[in-house]
């Protein structure tokens, strides 16, 4: 047999389904895994073996016809979503060392109502917020970052350490870790799944993220979350061979290194040869401006969402966020309104070219994971789809110079989000199977 | 010296600036006035005296220097925002019982660092989501609602038992107990305050909402949350005499009861008595779309919300909050989309709008608080302003058919937040003076 932590969630939930696999077993090779990994990785920013090892044995006794959808499947949580039974430190000198706050949020009730196993809380940036990295590395290389904010996630299922978990995108915190670390990393809908409990930085951008090693995996957590587009396809009926596909370079493009673009072409090579029409095709020029509209977004609400502990702990912030409270950027609330205003304005713009596709690709990251963990890297590339509200999917397959992954963002129109996973499932093959990037981790 | 629950916050700041009053002499006042009349109000869902008591004293520790400027000021929080020493129970039979959360929500956290006394949790419809009231009466006739889903906050305000209260709002659940109670209740623009730490309905509409009895104590609040309009007047120019006042009925307008229709009438005879120019104006013919739109965001983004708690306690639900997980309405994603755009495309418009007049009036509720607490009343004047995201601000004085309070709404385009509230100022003045209503509760 496979090596349980080597299993997707689905693979495992089938072992565990036909009696060969319990949950203590699998929670024993996965913390095996760790144990053998961590100091490498640094995942996690909170994990107690013992609590995790007595929630499996619990799962256990539950009677087959009992489980939920998600039985025993261990899911790492970025550490700014609230966990009943685990801190949450939000990478702040603030919250460290203070009790589990015994509220869970809304996802993670959901994730525990469907039978998940909460494993631990992953690290990331300060609130979630800030660029700066450390101490997680990237299980490809660990002289690299995995990205952030969602830092951990992103580096303990691209390592083994868990099937799933769980991040957050503000600008693109959940894409450039999945990119990196050469996973799917999926970034539904605005809105499509709840944010109570979730650290909050900007109201319009602020998404749960989902990382998974497999599309079936988050298609798996998309029915817990009851992602439903109107006209749901049968999976089946999405074909690669004879399907539209737009590739969408956006203003950003001159950012792109020799990783992104060498995934670009690969990526539209391998499309047309399984019988794809591709064409690239240029938004409308009004779409340049969302990257500024993006940064007034975040500085304009940031400076109501870091109030509160700004008055509490000034002296334990980061100074970034000090000068979104503090107004540094002298933005108005006029230039704030115009932002709001004119993104809304192209959000169904955005939804009518989308509709014009099968699928539509644009880059996820200026390259392959940089070389230090200061760093969480640039999330140019991320903003746009992040704040269009609707959906954008890591897919992984490619590789840069330097032999780290390197993805590329599947989006779609808003509440499209089934057929994003459907399109994922089959070009993801492709990509993973002929997009060059090999992994030394098994 | 005037019964110290009496006051406003402003007046019990000023007497303890001054030595004449400590904070546990302040609180025991207020204790006595609740221990007199909570067997009638029932504004409490949780209320531990000895906790209180024992807050009050810390705060009388601290040397006046470094007092805030919140120092000892009570304040009631609704019970679906959270409290890190006081249970959050959402008025749900899921959360009743739990201990405290031990985590702050985010405008907690702010009020506290300004030296707030957080004083007990108030009662609030299931997840502030129903009508269906009770057990909070209101304080002017026990027979009838104190309005919701903020009922106990606008209820303890109203009947002097804290000067200050915390609500929310997401149709009319602040401007409705507002009205009601006799009372300042003010929903700020959208994103103003943060909601990190709220129960989430609808991303687009909730909203933190203040509850004070004078402008002068939500002007101190909205200091402490940074409210900041780009060009703030000083209040010494804000005149009735000679200001721009329209009144806006809206497509509602045939709800108006005749509380609302007298109050209606009343306020602009008594503003252009004082030399304002007033007319009444129409809005374009869109935005009576706004409230079929509000309906459908709400119906969408609570699909999503109550999902956790319905996947893990479905049968302790109400079934209104099945309806919305089981998308009861079979509202489509397109319809819900549409609705998103419509209200983003006539944000601007209404800040336009809005720019031209020096202060604009709407009705708040369709009367006077109905007899009966089963039903909490009809938010049909509110939601258009919520979904808008504008400043709305109750202001009280005029009176109902059965003397009961009746209030007008003070509406101001997005982030004129500092200027709705100077107007409330100069003009609660005059509709609390000569409006008509006559409180027994004094």
């Amino acid at each position: 047999m496979t090596e349980p932590h080597l299993l997707t969630a689905s693979g495992a939930l089938a072992l565990m389904k036909d009696g060969t696999l319990t949950v203590e077993s699998y929670v024993t090779s996965l913390l095996s895994r760790i144990s053998a990994r961590d100091h490498v990785v640094k995942a996690w920013a909170y994990l107690s073996p013992e609590h995790v090892l007595s929630e499996a044995r619990k799962l256990d006794q539950i009677p087959p016809e009992k489980r939920g959808p998600l039985h025993g499947i261990a899911i790492g949580v970025k550490d700014v979503i609230l966990t009943k039974d685990m801190p949450t430190a939000h990478n702040s000198p603030i919250y460290k060392g203070e009790p589990a706050p015994l509220v869970d949020a809304a996802p993670v009730i959901a994730l525990r109502a469907a039978g998940a196993l909460i494993f631990g809380k992953t690290t990331t940036t300060e609130f979630a917020s800030t660029t700066d990295g450390g101490p997680s590395t990237n299980p490809h290389d660990p002289t690299r970052t995995p990205g952030g904010s969602s830092s951990g996630s992103g580096a303990a299922v691209g390592d083994f350490q868990v099937p799933i978990g769980l991040g957050t995108q503000t600008g693109g915190s959940t894409i450039r870790p999945g990119s990196f670390n050469g996973i799917y990393g999926f970034k539904p809908t605005w809105g499509a799944i709840s944010r109570e409990g979730l650290a909050q930085y900007s109201m319009t951008c602020d998404t749960l993220g989902l990382y998974a090693r497999s599309v079936a995996d988050l298609q798996l957590l998309a029915k817990v979350f009851q992602l439903q587009d109107d006209t749901p396809i049968p999976e089946s009926l999405f074909k690669i061979e004879g399907s539209k596909i737009a590739f969408v370079r956006t203003s950003v493009w001159p950012k792109a290194g020799p990783g992104t673009q060498n995934a670009w072409s690969k990526a539209k090579e391998l499309l047309s040869a399984k019988g794809a029409s591709v064409e690239e095709i240029k938004l409308p020029e009004e779409f340049s401006k969302i990257k500024g509209w993006h940064a007034a977004v975040l500085a304009g609400e940031g400076r109501t969402s870091f109030l509160g502990n700004y008055l509490l702990a000034k002296d334990k912030m980061h100074t970034m966020l000090h000068g979104h409270v503090e107004n540094h950027t002298k933005l108005s609330r006029k230039a704030q309104l115009e932002a709001y205003d004119g993104c809304a304005k192209l959000r169904p713009v955005w939804d009518e070219i989308a509709g014009k596709y099968d699928a539509l690709f644009t880059p996820s990251v200026v390259d392959e994971a940089p070389v230090g963990i200061e760093r969480t890297g640039d999330a140019s590339f991320c903003s746009m789809w992040t704040i269009l509200q609707c959906p954008a999917l890591n897919v992984p397959g490619f590789s840069g110079e330097n032999g780290l992954p390197v993805g590329l963002t599947l989006v779609g129109a808003r509440y499209t989000d089934e057929r994003v996973l459907y399109a994922a499932k089959a070009i993801g093959e492709v990509f993973e199977k002929e997009g060059g990037f090999v992994s030394k981790l098994v």
